[in-house]
Parts: C-alpha cells; structure tokens; sequence
C-alpha cells in the first residue's frame, strides 16, 4: 500500500468555471515510508472524496478568502471520509474510519490527525454520507436553518438548488420545522425529486422559467419569509423582490456566480429596506459547537425515516475531475461524491 | 388664518430624480371653516419643513412600499413641525407645537391628531430639530447604530452621506460609542465640516477618489467592522470588499440609487459569506418602543454639548421644491429644513 500513489493533481489558477482539464490524474512514487512519516502523523486510504461548490474558490488566485487556494502542481484537497492504515497517534488505530480534509489521491499522509474526527461505525449509514447529510454539507444546512434563518412555524421557505447537498437537507428540515417549502433546481428529473423524494410541498425548474420573478409570485403570492440562497445570482436577484417583511435570506453558496472577478450585478438590494430584510452570509465553521447536537438530531431524523438523502456516486479517481467539474453545470443529481475504494 | 393657504403640489409621478418642475407652489382658497371640519381635527400653522430622501420613493408610481406614493394634483406630504391654531381635540390645545405628518401648505388640517406628537417647548433646542435631530432622522441614525449596527467599542465603523441629516448623529454616537470613525461627503465643505465639527476621525471626499476601494483600504487597512449604508450603489459595492469578519451592514438609504427601476448592480455580495457579514435594510418605525430613550439620549448629549447638529434652512415655502430636488444631488450642507414661518 505505500507503492504507487495515483493523485489527481491542480494543474493552475483558473478565472472562470472548473473543467475537467484543470486538474490531472497522475501516479506519483510514494515516499511514505514509516521513517519519513512525522511523528504523530496517520496513513489513511481515501474511501470517499466529497465535490463541494466551494472548491472553486481554492482554484482561483485569490488569497482574501476564509481559506487559501491550492497549490498549483499539488494534490487537490477536499473533505474525505478515509479508513487509517497506520498510526503513531495514540488517539486512531488501523482501521478507524475517519473524516476530514484529506487529499485527492490513493493514500494520504495527514499530519494534523487532531484536525480529522472518528465516526461512529453503524451499518444503517453509510460511510459517504459524513461528507454529505452527516458532514460539512448537512452541517451547513442545519446551522444556516436554524442559526441563520431563524424560522418560525408557518413560514414560507424557498430554497435554491434544492436537490443538492446542502438544499436537499434545509427543505426536509423546514417541512419537519412545519414551514411551507417551495425548490427550484434545473432539470425536470431534480424537481420530480425535490417534491417526489424530498418532500417539499412544491419545486420548479428555473431554467424553464422565463421570468423568475413571476415564478416565485406564482408560488409565494404573499412573499417568502426565508430564501436559503444557494446559488446568488438572477435568483437572488428576483427573490430580493418578493420578501416579506422582515424576512431572512441566508448566503451559502453562490454556485452561479461562475467568475468572482465578474459576478453578476444584483439590482433588487433597495428590497431590503422597505421589506426590513436581513441577509446573512454564513460559513458552517462558526456554528461548530453546534455539531454534536446536529450529528444527533439528523441521525435520529434518519434512522426514524423522517428525512432521506440522494448522493450522485461516481467510482474511482479517475472520475474526480469530471465529477467537481460537473458540479457547476448542475450535471449532479443529489450530493456529488467519488468512491475511490470501497473500504 | 383660513383665508387662502399657499400650498406645494404634487404634479405627477416621476421616473428619476426629483426635479423643481415636478412641483408647483400655487394659493388655494381655504375651505377650512370651522364648520367644515371634521371632528377631533386640529388645524395647524406649519412652521418648518423636512426634506427627507424616503420622499422620493413617493413621487413614484410604486404601490410595493411601506408608504403609499403622493397623490397626483395633491399637496406634498412630509414631516413638519407645526403650531396648532385651533383644536376641537381635547389633547391638543392652541398654541401646542406638535410635529408628525403634515402638508407642504402655510396651514393643514391634521384629521389625525393622534398621529402627532406634542414637544416640550425648551429655549435651549430650535423647534426644526424636531424634524432632524430629534425627528426621523435622528431617531433613524440612533435605531440604526444601536440595534441594527450592534457596535462595541473599538470598532471601525464607515458612513456615508456623512454630514447629512443621519450620517452626522451617526458618527458622533459611533465615537460617543468608542469607536474609530470615518465618513465620506461630497465635497470638501462637508469633509471639513465631518472633521471638524462632527469629529469623526476621518472624512474624505468620494468625488475625489477615483477607486473607492482602494480609499477604503487607505483608511481601513484592517477592514470594517460596522458600515452605516446612506447611499448604495458603487459605494456600497466598494464596502463589501472590505468589511471585517462578523461586519454588519445597515441599509438605510440608497440615496445613490436615482432610478427604482435600474438600479445600479452590486457585484460584491459573495464577500458575505467569506466575511460572515449581515446586511439588513431597517426602518425606524420597527423600533419606535424606543423612542422615549432616543429623546431622553439624545437630548442631554445635546446639552451637555457632546453632539451638535447642522440644519441647511430654506427660507419660505416657495424655497421647498428646490430644497427638495437638492438633496439629491448633495447640495444641502446638513439637515435639509425648509422654514415656512417663525412662529
């Protein structure tokens, strides 16, 4: 196992959307002999790595964000869920199933373990699901509902990109939160989702929607309390008009902003006067004491089949590249994750 | 007294800026008699005046807002501070100055007394302060900081239209408040005066600043904690490229934003998540429970002379219209107030 590595490896800053050839898959020697690894580090093999929007951002050179870029010429980074294969640390052993960020490749050498956290082993949930429902996506959907959106019982939630990640867990909260829940996402095959699967009362799709504004007065005629925004953009530019006083919209992703250095205007901002509207960008990563109790709750939420879950699964590394590109043409259908090993 | 009543009428809806021409000042026969009114209602001597730029919102044919638009062929409406001449209202009684909603006529009959609010008459505060420093305005920059802007001491707070009717109370309790404090005018006059009369640690003149971004990272190299948003636009794009973690933005004005229906795009939103930032647009009237405390506040930091506070007085109500207009070019130097009569 400490042979040959293959990584997909970050070719070079982009401006615009991440595609395919950005990134390359290569098999590097490994020099991860015991005598080289640090003290403490562990050798994990990656089980799953987790696409997310985010990544984008770490493809730009553009260093004023809550998190560097990559390194061109080096792995790529992500969250990962990776079983331990050696372990100076006193507190993994061999075996271990562990989550956190890992790199884009066979095996991974990680020299901060404190940063990586244990799961619980339980044959009812699958390992995937602690990059997606149970880790930094889910968390995201949980903190951005309850702390940032601050929802009542009754209120009129909209969200965007409502199949994915993050969107498919904040509707199936609101609808348990006893909220009324509209989805937009952009295939036929998404909506069907969202209402079929996810249970939102209702869900359209954008891109056949010539006028966004009149879509969201069709299915909001007294105006949405809560926009969780995925996506920035024309969608929130048009849900900007259609607020209810003192509604909430809570920032996450940004999806359709494909280039930071030219994003689209947002023309609708005036709204949040005369509505009274907060609007509030959040990163999961300041809601962490929340995590226990979120782990807790959506595990119990899933085990009791209250919510579900969709992973858009593709298998091996090689498929990495493809995989993140898709994420930003909306090719996913559910949480996009790579299998690189199945244990 | 009910003879002919000098009025400013309300001509037709406009599209842009508020211009002269879109007013006209003309002498209706009264028909005040006192059979006439209708019961409870008091007749007023309008004395001064406010020019406020929310009134803009009203010259436009846009039903959406939390003020319905003038009336075609009607008088202008707007705040006052006004002395009563006759009252069938036991509350009221003549010679009481009151202040609230009334018209842009020498004489109004108010029919809804219990919308206005009696001052305590004090040789020590000019009765125009009622619609400035202690009217709306005021109340606006004191609701704003406190409870939207959530300040602590040593924060780096922005305003802008800063020696206007808002950004200078704005300022002089963000100081009062323990704060570093910089505000930007639009001309050097203003500057000066924020410097030097209001005592903000800094003011600049954004019509000199050929990229406001980089003037805001002249004065804020560490980034902004709080920014007290008077006019939207590029200015406010240029804030959210530089706002502290944890920033709040509050909305009150959009001077800036000349045209409802094009208003200029904001292409800076994606910092709000990265920095965490919450921008909420607010309204004084959510906040008038405290509006006892802002008098009590704001009144004794007056006479101890810790805030001072500057009036740009018209003279005459034919003076209105013009006054009016130049607001929103940035021709007032302080608090808009036309003076109709003395006493």
């Amino acid at each position: 196992m400490e042979g040959n590595n293959k990584q997909v490896i970050f070719k070079g800053y982009i401006d615009g959307i991440p595609k395919e050839t950005d990134m390359e898959v290569k098999v590097a020697g490994s020099s991860r002999t015991a005598k080289e690894r640090p003290k403490g580090a562990l050798l994990v093999k990656n089980l799953y790595l987790s696409c997310d929007p985010y990544m984008r951002g770490r493809m730009r050179q553009f260093h004023d964000s809550y998190i560097p870029p990559f390194v061109p010429g080096s792995v790529i980074e992500g969250f990962g869920v990776s079983r331990v294969v050696h372990s100076d640390n006193p507190n993994f052993k061999t075996g271990d199933i562990v989550t956190g960020m890992t790199g884009w490749e066979e095996y991974s050498l990680i020299q901060e373990p404190q940063r990586l956290r244990k799961i619980q082993q339980d044959d009812d949930i699958p390992h995937s699901y602690y990059v997606g429902l149970l880790g930094m996506p889910g968390f995201t959907a949980y903190a951005g509902f309850y702390e940032v959106c601050a929802p009542n019982k009754g209120d009129c939630v909209f969200v965007s990109a409502a199949s994915g990640a993050v969107g498919q867990l904040v509707g199936q909260l609101a609808k348990l939160h006893g909220c009324y829940v509209v989805g937009s996402a952009g295939t036929d095959q998404k909506v069907e989702l969202v209402k079929n699967k996810f249970g939102f009362d209702e869900a359209f799709n954008y891109k056949e929607e010539p006028d966004l504004d009149a879509a969201l007065k069709r299915y909001f005629p007294q105006g949405i309390d809560i926009y969780f925004d995925n996506v920035g953009g024309a969608m929130l530019d048009a849900a900007l008009g259609n607020m209810r006083v003192h509604g909430r919209i809570a920032i996450c992703g940004m999806v359709s902003e494909q280039n930071l250095f030219k994003p689209q205007g947002i023309h609708n901002l005036f709204h949040l006067i005369s509505k009274r509207v907060t609007m509030r960008g959040f990163l999961q990563s300041d809601y962490l004491h929340l995590f226990p109790r979120f782990l807790e709750d959506v595990i119990s939420y899933y085990k009791q089949g209250k919510i579900v879950y969709i992973e858009d699964m593709s298998q091996g590394l090689e498929s990495a590249p493809a995989a993140l590109a898709g994420l930003y043409s909306g090719k996913n259908v559910g949480k996009q994750v790579v299998c690189v090993a199945c244990d």
